[in-house]
């Protein structure tokens, strides 16, 4: 019987990644994952079998990796960013706990990574720093109404939000409504952070504001960070205080 | 002029540090952070100058670090998890930018780290996958009204919501008080993880209800994961699906 491992590489770049995370894959003899993934990793899974699908194809993908792996392989399913945050983990362990006992390949756990949220938000500055909601506008699996809700209960609280997916050659018009929610709640001016490609050859950091942001380019690998009342921009930086008082004292 | 930057370091052990982040600490002359963070990568700072302080000092910690990298030294302050989430990021820019250009040090970046609950949510399984909301229960500098109100929108949203500082020695009831807010909303079967100084010795992992959770050991190294609707415990596992349709196609 073999193993399946599930490892959140990272936000783009092998410096990004975790030595757990390296090692995990260097120990593989089976790599799956979204094409555009395994790219990102090329030097690391040289010599080793690869099953790589479509963006679209995960279930397929996770199945093909549990295969591999009841049948004596060592696999690793990988996701960009962590693993845990609208990644492969959730699915790989839906599968795994579905089947027989006999067939169940050992489970070697779900490596963390760094979150494209994170990765974001190191470039932008400090534009979490307090509590956040974190959305993902695709209504593939998830109600519209549902996501507009939950846009909507954000913006109500105060939260810093991230946007994962916030805009794919399919779906345009969704960034808008939001945009608009958070405009019935918060300043234009608050800050809004995007950040495309976070870590990989083709970054692209910007900050913009709430009034303005949906001008500006986003595509399904761009994040977006609304700031909270407090946040603010300083210079190249987005900075949200950690706190709520008007002055901290010493600072 | 030096440098100053601000590194996570993941959340214990050296494994699930990022290659970019050790490189940066071991480039450093200085190394500035809370003692139980500098402990952790006490085998990385050897011959180094350290500036630990106890965990409330973290004003006059910056003011040193910035103070030091301003008179020549290579200086990361280091947080554990990531230094974007409730870290020192956002602490070291505020104090940064309002430095005299002639006294500025060079800003080596925020270097993103894996969040406490991204390791947290990895040893519990799948718990978060969908969106989520992460809130702090600490009332140092955060009105508890405006920390209970978001609790309220948390539940209200049916968001996955991971507690930060869910107790401490000195704070013992909010936790309570959040378990209510959330009674309201989900059935007290509802699975919710506590994760305990996850990727250190004594790390803890423990998948329990809403209705219970609150009779466990909690502190304030525990990381609390309340699943949403559609989160079920399964084995060993705590895992949220990745949609809210009825039946995945082909799961």
């Amino acid at each position: 019987m073999g193993k399946i491992s599930v490892v959140g590489i990272g936000p783009g770049s092998l410096d990004d990644m975790t030595y757990r995370a390296r090692r995990t894959i260097e120990e593989a003899t089976t790599v799956v994952g979204y094409k555009r993934y395994v790219d990102l990793i090329a030097e690391l899974v040289e010599g080793k079998t690869v099953l790589d699908t479509g963006m679209t194809q995960e279930i397929d993908r996770c199945r093909a990796a549990l295969k591999a792996a009841s049948e004596g392989e060592t696999v690793v399913v990988i996701s960009s960013g962590d693993a845990g945050i609208y990644g492969m983990a959730g699915l790989v362990l839906e599968l795994l706990v579905k089947m027989d006992e006999a067939e169940r390949p050992e489970f070697g756990g779900v490596i963390p990574g760094v979150s494209a949220m994170s990765a974001a938000a190191g470039l932008l500055g400090a534009p979490i720093m307090h509590d956040f909601v974190v959305i993902s506008l695709s209504d593939l699996l998830t109600p519209w109404e549902i996501i507009q809700e939950r846009a909507e209960l954000a913006a109500q609280g105060d939260f810093v939000t991230a946007l994962y997916n916030p805009r794919s050659n399919k779906r345009v018009g969704q960034i808008n409504a939001v945009q608009e929610i958070f405009l019935r709640h918060r300043a234009p001016e608050t800050p809004v952070g995007i950040v495309t490609g976070a870590s990989r050859t083709n970054e692209a950091v910007l900050i913009s504001t709430l009034g303005e942001f949906t001008k500006e380019d986003i595509n399904m690998f761009s994040l977006v960070i609304i700031g909270n009342s407090k946040t603010r921009q300083v210079g190249d930086w987005m900075i949200t205080p950690r706190g709520y008082q008007k002055r901290e004292p010493g600072l």
